[in-house]
């Protein structure tokens, strides 16, 4: 069997690090150069050749600076005879642009995927796509995992009795369901109307959740506006306790604190697909890490070992 | 400017000649030959050579043969040293199969898309596919319309002062916002779960129906199971009337007779995207014609004219 | 080395199973489900990944079904990251769409190769193709095996003194002197004249066949008008006995029953590449197995033996 | 309409020259370097930019040095930013490696169609492929004339009454027919046994040719040896005379000379797709110019008319 | 003839606006919107379909941000239909990354090249890449201008007579020499030792420079270190004067300042392929205008002239 | 571990014995036909399949015959099923059509890369190329070694206390120097200025060689014009002595005679990556044999061990 060789770009080292303790494995470094002239250049620290090479990166702010980053180190693993080579995005960003709402727009998540097998990715491993339809996007295999089952243990382990699973948008009410059923829940799901990306309204909420302890669930929060305008309408409708839920916590412009601030918010819980500094971190914030289910997943991808079985 | 040459398979030669009509140009013939092995032979009956190609093709029932078809007329017009080759799709079935949400399994609109582009398509004319992230699974530029203008201008006759859209499931239940946003009325769906193609359960309708006039409104509607689940969930909310509305009617296995049959239907609504025979045609159908709105798009794009300054 | 991991579609499980029995591995099942709106969708019912996977389908009626349904198969196994995935061919129908010998007609034998690459197969192993050039049709390997040798075995049980091999078609002319050269006999070949798919002439047989045997040799038999024209032909010429001999029986129409019936016909010999219904079957059928040469070059391939070394 | 632009290689300067003639542009010029170290450098010495370029060069030989100046040339032409690259191909020397009739053997013929694909050619003119099924090794349109058509033309000259066409192979019959019920004649075939490309063996003919005026017909002649061949067993069957025809007069190795010396050869008719020095000729020798032909589908190519029409 | 239409990225407006000043068309605003997880997304605001749109962009800092951007302008582009999609690229930053010197390291002047292909790219007009060989790495046509014309116009206002061409670095001595041919002088060269990106040290200059009005030619300017230890030499060398001169002046890290303030520097010119903020110029500093070559060079593009023929 | 096998084409079978007897491994034999019409077939004479494939062919005279040879012995590896392909090509010789100096000339160092890997090769094994950019040609993994080790191993048996180390062409100039680093010693360079391939003109010698020990070095000697000229210069210039060296002795046209008669000229030194007859050799040469670098390289590539390792 091929060696296993894994490097982590610049985005996430910590996961990485963490992916690599699970499985049992040393992360090899890399090394990225910044010219004056500001082009990348990078170099694999190790051996590829013929080896079984994972390239950990979540397309995490600064994405432009990320993602050239990694589509070089797959030129630089392609270029040095690697056997076979998995991205490993535990957060695809560019996931959300997944359709033409208007004309002469790009496609981001199609763009992207192109993108990474022009370079010479040749599997993908991803966690909690925006939506499903991102997986038909990429050419080669992809193995997407999905954090809710990580979400699911944690909230498990309050009193769910009175509990209502609301999705911010109609988009993502699917999921929710899911979710929902997952903790013997009903579903209800805020009906948005988005104007652009800084104005959002929602017109209504669909669903029961009066005198409810609503859990917000959505796949990613990163402003947060919709989510703080939804709670405006759940108080409206006297909802008893708020937790919010996510697998990528973006978290941007600040929102950990304004969104612990809003009235109500017991707990905003995510994954650790993004790094979020301990600095912006708060009391309320509550982590998982989906490293051993990464790292469960590589080793079954390693191994041939069906990655279905396991999490399907 | 190079000449127009369009072409019909034999998936639905009547809405071809309609186009053709409102165009202004003639339908010109294929000839279709099944050899004694089963296999199909095509010929385009017109010069192609360096014309503006259009192949019109719903992939309605019997689909495999509908699509072997088409991917031969592709290949017979690329043959014939066609300008360019547009295929159009006023009903693409295999959207329908855009995720993969159980192991192993293909993702046939994502494998229809390569097969066109593979055997030569350079662009595609689509209509109100089923998620919007499909347009996404073709390598060439898509033109994507969306019947939900032709719906409205249908039921704008009507008085809507009291009328709710409904979706029957949360996945399309963004797609009924958007329709409901149009007329005027807010929206409700069903969160659906489902065991299998055959079994359905609607657990629950979310959102306000007691006491209103409902569309029910669908991308297509098949056997119409669902939609037969749903209406009775509606009749246990008492609502007050139902109409029924899609962008595409295949009504399967003698749906259309069941449909009308229940309780409280008063109009079945869809377009001319699949033929219907007259014989299984109902009193309570209506159907509307998408013909002009693919040939205003025809026409567009034969002339480098935006589309999406019509239709977006 | 990775392990063998063999599927079959739903065109003929059969020859599929007696191949997995001559193999001593097992058959994996397929789901195949029909969706209402009449698109199919394929599950591969055992783990894929790194396997060396084998999909059986030959193409025989209802073609298009099977053949969308192996492209189907061939995107599963290879979304499910197949190790490498080998199309099993017994009878590739369109081979006999190998030219363009009339204007804008589709060569259906290059397109669908080249739409079974685009789907993901990276291998073929075909049995008898209509014309050996239609090897070259596939950028991707292609083993090619011949069934005239389980003919030439059988028939080397007749006293072959005065024998004469005949071809329909001069098309078919080298191949029926290749067979003719295996069992030491004359060649001869009717001069064919084709009008249409329905209405074939032929004008002569050139080469001495009066007083002898004649085993008339085709690599396909469908409905088998030429067979039954040439046979008249034969009878002018004074021909002693008629066996009629191909690799791939299709025999649509009612064919068995004609051919048994026509005057001096007293054998028709073919393999197991198509299924034969036991109610068409006729008692001067004889099929012949090709599922142990199949089955062999199955283990060669996967063990990266030379097949030409056993069937060259 | 973008302008038509005309380039020769070396390979046969006089066929371009000629068929530039017909078509009334100029010929231009094309400037071969060949540096020290024995490579070529090819400089297209007119404007290209957006121009419908053709470029003529017959694969003959030296084939190896034609073929790849001719790639040189494409390369140049697609790198000078063409509108459009046509490669015209009088003689395809390829196109006999048409099939794997040995293991481990290259297919020239297909890997040269991707070759000249991979190096930018975008559509192909041919003359008399040594298959039909060639047509379907190019990725791009073909235009596949023949010049049966020119050698009839010649051949009704003669009174044709007591006259049959012989083909040297099963292999060519096919072709052979169709020329012989063009000039409605009966048709006759040696039933070849190849042993090397030096050993010949004819074993018989099979048809009557006795007190037969006899037109040999075959795509190609080279060495000559299998013609040569058949003439003796002709003369066993006393037939009355005997006149040579072919599209591509190769005639390597002295072959005029040693043909025109065989007894009861009394005329030998090629066209002028390879050139012919004039000390090879000899006064048997009629060679008929494809020029006229060539010139009438490169103006309809540049039109857009079909060119089926004409040479259907 | 389709009509163009011009769009510029954020990298370099104003180089854009001038261009089309010197064009006399329009440049058509482009929508860049970043969302909450740092994502971009494009919009061309003018109609794409069928025209022959150009897209300008240099790969400036920051280069991530400008390489996606245009990344996702192409595949806008390509989506909305585009006839032609040129994209013009003053400065190629990552050309330098022509090489692999080092094991394992990414390529990057290659990778960006088959990225901006496999985003649509069509053809790409650029100016003094860092190698002519990086020409090569496109797969599509790329028109290769060059600024020694404009530089050399600039010095020949000077008087030259004891004038010397200084190249810092052997690598670019061929077009140091290039440039003093166009101005009549000798060449001479630093022979660079490089240590690492930052460490350089120049171990001598080979030629004849002392008493001479030296002008140091580049193709780039960055950080001016390598410039800075040259000029050292040259003192050393008791040079009389020293002017700069490059294409593409980045002047990062304060440079131009720096080179200002360095002994016996009278004069610093580049073009304006790269934007210099006004608060870091200097009063040594000239900057070129390209703007009229690249028009020019569009002009005859997009009406099929012949670009060599003015700039060759 | 997959199998080895090593194929020689016709170019240079002594240096791929030398090869495979440094590897301890079998060179299997290759069959190249020429048929009557020039066109070759090659057939590889030994099983492929699942084996790794190493395929030696030097492009050296007759270039486009070996090229083309090397093509279809590619094409037959992979139609037999190799597991790998790699193409060692101790000589690129189209390395140097590296640039498009000119308007619409080939840029015949990329096409050839392309033309390689469109018949399958999938990994190269290069020697000294051109310029370090061809590298970037390839899209396949490229093993690019340099044979300066085994130039300055020779080197260092000399007394080096005097020597400068010339480069003929300041193009050359950056490897020279990276030699004269090696030998300890400084560079110096002609200033060519190059008016077609066979009028060359030095017009200068940048840096010191007078009393100096000259080694003038190149990547490349053909007619050695260049070399002659440039030792003109240097007696102008009073050197000591001269030796010229060089990896690729391509000699054409007398150059061996014709260098070794050239005053002050004490010795020539080349590599064996291109045959030179016994009867072209003269006492001043020396030859250095590079096979067992290959060999080295090509052991670590199918063991999958670092090569940049040793070589680096």
């Amino acid at each position: 069997m091929r060696d296993i060789a894994v490097f982590s770009g610049t985005a996430h080292p910590d996961l990485a690090a963490e992916i690599c303790s699970h499985l049992g494995v040393p992360l090899h470094p890399v090394r990225v150069s910044r010219f004056a002239n500001d082009c990348l250049e990078v170099q694999l620290q190790a051996n590829c050749r013929e080896r079984d090479v994972f390239l950990i990166q979540p397309l995490v702010p600064p994405v432009q600076e990320n993602l050239v980053e990694l589509l070089l180190m797959i030129d630089a693993a392609r270029g040095a005879s690697a056997g076979r080579i998995t991205v490993v995005l535990p957060h695809y960003a560019y996931a959300r642009s997944d359709k033409k709402d208007a004309p002469r727009i790009s496609i981001g998540a199609r763009l992207v995927a192109d993108l990474l097998t022009s370079a010479g990715a040749q599997r993908v491993l991803a966690m909690t796509l925006h939506s499903p339809q991102v997986h038909g996007f990429f050419s080669v295999p992809v193995d997407h995992l999905h954090a809710l089952r990580e979400l699911a243990a944690h909230f498990r382990g309050y009193d769910l009795g009175n509990t209502v699973v609301v999705s911010p948008d109609l988009g993502n009410a699917k999921e929710a369901a899911a979710f929902a059923r997952m903790l013997g829940t009903p579903v209800a799901a805020g009906a948005k109307q988005r104007f652009s990306d800084d104005r959002v309204t929602i017109s209504t909420v669909i669903g029961e959740v009066a005198d409810r302890d609503v859990i917000v669930l959505d796949d990613e929060i990163a402003k947060g506006s919709t989510v703080v305008e939804l709670i405006g309408h759940l108080h409206q409708r006297n909802v008893r306790s708020i937790r919010l839920a996510c697998t990528h916590g973006l978290f941007s412009d600040g929102a950990l604190t304004r969104l612990a601030a809003v009235d109500g918010v017991r707990e905003i819980v995510c994954t650790n697909t993004v790094p979020i500094p301990a600095d912006k971190r708060v009391p309320e914030l509550t982590v998982l890490s989906v490293a051993p289910a990464l790292a469960e997943a590589m080793r079954r991808i390693h191994n041939g070992e069906s990655v279905s079985a396991l999490f399907g």
